[in-house]
């Protein structure tokens, strides 16, 4: 291991194996690539060397013969279901797959929806035939990251890692910033008992969803009610229920943030079936501005998170990371988009 | 190449390399697994014995030093549009995800939307990623399915393919059969001027479904009207289409016969829409039992096709193959289900 002048432990490059073994880049590399034209003195020297500087060896054997990768993973860690429901992902997934065609690499779709399918298909990364991998909504008692991390595997996530951010290379949006645009913008509405419906609070953008919506609230000096909050998981059903809650614990509310849009679908259904007009009695706000937006009357007032932004910015770090760089977190700014909702 | 008692050339294996070369057949899979304690005389042998056997090394050099394989594509060559849209594909996928389970085997879900697509994840399946390939959806004039067999590459077309069906193993449903069920069971409700909505002509199922209609329509001794066939795209919106259509060419029919059940969706919507009676004016058959068959009012009426049974046979022959046996085409009944659209 080698050391940056910011302190941070670099992985080891076959700049490195090389130096140790006291042969050429060349010889490394040709032992990398099969071994063959190598001689078994320099191959007990390069092995040796690979041993003793640590450098893991599928993962660039093929970048060093090719000049560049060869696939790239977008790993998804949510159940089977959420994927097909939620519309996110398709514009994510379209987003990386035609950003990563402009480079000619393959994309490779991995749902690990139980703990032995992501053990399987983190034993099938880390064996050397993915490059890099693009990891989305990962919870975080979620040890994938960790694991692939640890095996020096590029990884870039969509959306803040909770815990020690910097560790990871990430893309999110400006989920704390855009939470506070939304709760002002319902207060403008002349809206005051503002309930919310959070994502799951161990996943990417849940806490920090929330803590924006206390911001304003604390902001404009209105009440910290716990029974107007209730967490949700992300889906249609999710957002049903937790309208059924809301109404049960909070009757008088007269506006609800729903941290996505496909749960705001849930509660805008769930509000009109109890009777209550959308916006008249109860205004709904949510997030993402994704196909679900636009799939109820009335039409949803959203914050528009930059799908393709994120998905461009997810390849480029990736690609850098594989190609041996340094890349940290990014943060992309939301937008709100009014319609009849609120 | 070694030919078998049946006249077809069989791939070349490990001992035929071995015999070649003179050498065991540890030492060629040390060679395939690194050349790890394999002495230069050795390692020239058997690099000659490879070539000369046309020997395919990277797909069988994991499973040798494993005893299994590592990994098998789920691969569909349509728009990423489709693979959301239709509730097929979630079920096929998680029951060939959950049958590779049991084998401890990491499904990798491959979407080819674009000709380049295609082109790089075929490159990537031939470097020896990949085991074999489950293959999905395949139009005719898709080069793929060769592209794979003649790199030697294990694999399993859902669907009959068209063409020289022999070459390729598949695992079908009983297409013509279940499509005649079907217009038997509409002429049993009295139905006489029966129409169709077919599949693509150009991908599996879509002419059997095409014929079984047509041999029943001959049993019966109905009138084979040109004006009473629209081709569809499986899609909802295509579904919409061929409906209007119909109703413009042949505005007197009394029965719809879809060949899949997310475009009768599209086709009772379009039928009611103008003012018809799903059944009563106009009685609608689909095909598949989906999700989308019992997501509309009226419920509907269709072929089930055993997708469990589908996906476990297509997991089953599949592995076969990648252990090195022949396999061929299965063809699986399908079943009435009798809801209210028909």
């Amino acid at each position: 291991m080698t050391t940056s002048p910011n302190g941070r432990r670099k992985p080891p490059t076959i700049h490195d194996v090389a130096r140790e073994a006291g042969v050429s880049r060349g010889t490394v590399s040709r032992f990398l690539n099969g071994g063959h034209y190598v001689s078994p003195a320099a191959r007990t020297a390069v092995e040796t060397a690979i041993r003793k500087t640590g450098y893991v060896v599928n993962r660039h054997a093929r970048s060093l013969s090719t000049g560049r990768s060869d696939s790239v993973a977008f790993l998804l860690t949510e159940p089977q279901e959420k994927f097909f429901e939620d519309p996110n992902f398709n514009v994510l997934l379209r987003g990386c797959t035609e950003h990563l065609a402009r480079h000619d690499i393959p994309l490779l779709l991995m749902l690990a929806s139980s703990k032995d399918d992501r053990r399987r298909l983190t034993r099938y990364i880390t064996s050397g035939h993915v490059d890099g991998v693009l990891l989305v909504s990962n919870h975080s008692g979620d040890p994938v990251a960790a694991e692939l991390r640890d095996a020096g595997i590029p990884l870039v996530a969509c959306g803040k890692p909770l815990g020690p951010a910097s560790k990871y290379s990430y893309v999110a949006a400006a989920d704390r910033d855009g939470a506070q645009e939304m709760v002002r913008h319902l207060i403008s509405r002349g809206r005051r008992r503002i309930a919310m419906v959070t994502g799951p609070l161990d996943a990417p953008g849940g806490p920090d969803r929330l803590a924006g919506y206390r911001d304003v609230l604390a902001e404009a000096g209105l009440p910290q009610d716990p029974a107007l909050v209730v967490e949700g998981d992300y889906r249609r059903t999710g957002g049903e229920e937790a309208a059924r809650r809301l109404l049960t614990q909070a009757p008088d509310i007269d506006a609800v943030f729903v941290a996505s849009d496909l749960m705001a679908l849930g509660v805008v259904n769930t509000l009109q079936q109890s009777g209550r007009s959308v916006p008249d009695d109860i205004a709904v706000g949510g997030f993402d501005d994704s196909a679900a937006a636009t799939a109820i009357t009335p039409a949803l007032t959203t914050m528009r998170q930059p799908y393709d932004r994120i998905s461009a910015e997810m390849v480029r770090m990736l690609l850098a990371q594989i190609a041996g760089e340094d890349t940290a977190g990014v943060i992309l700014p939301t937008e709100l988009v009014i319609r009849e909702s609120a």
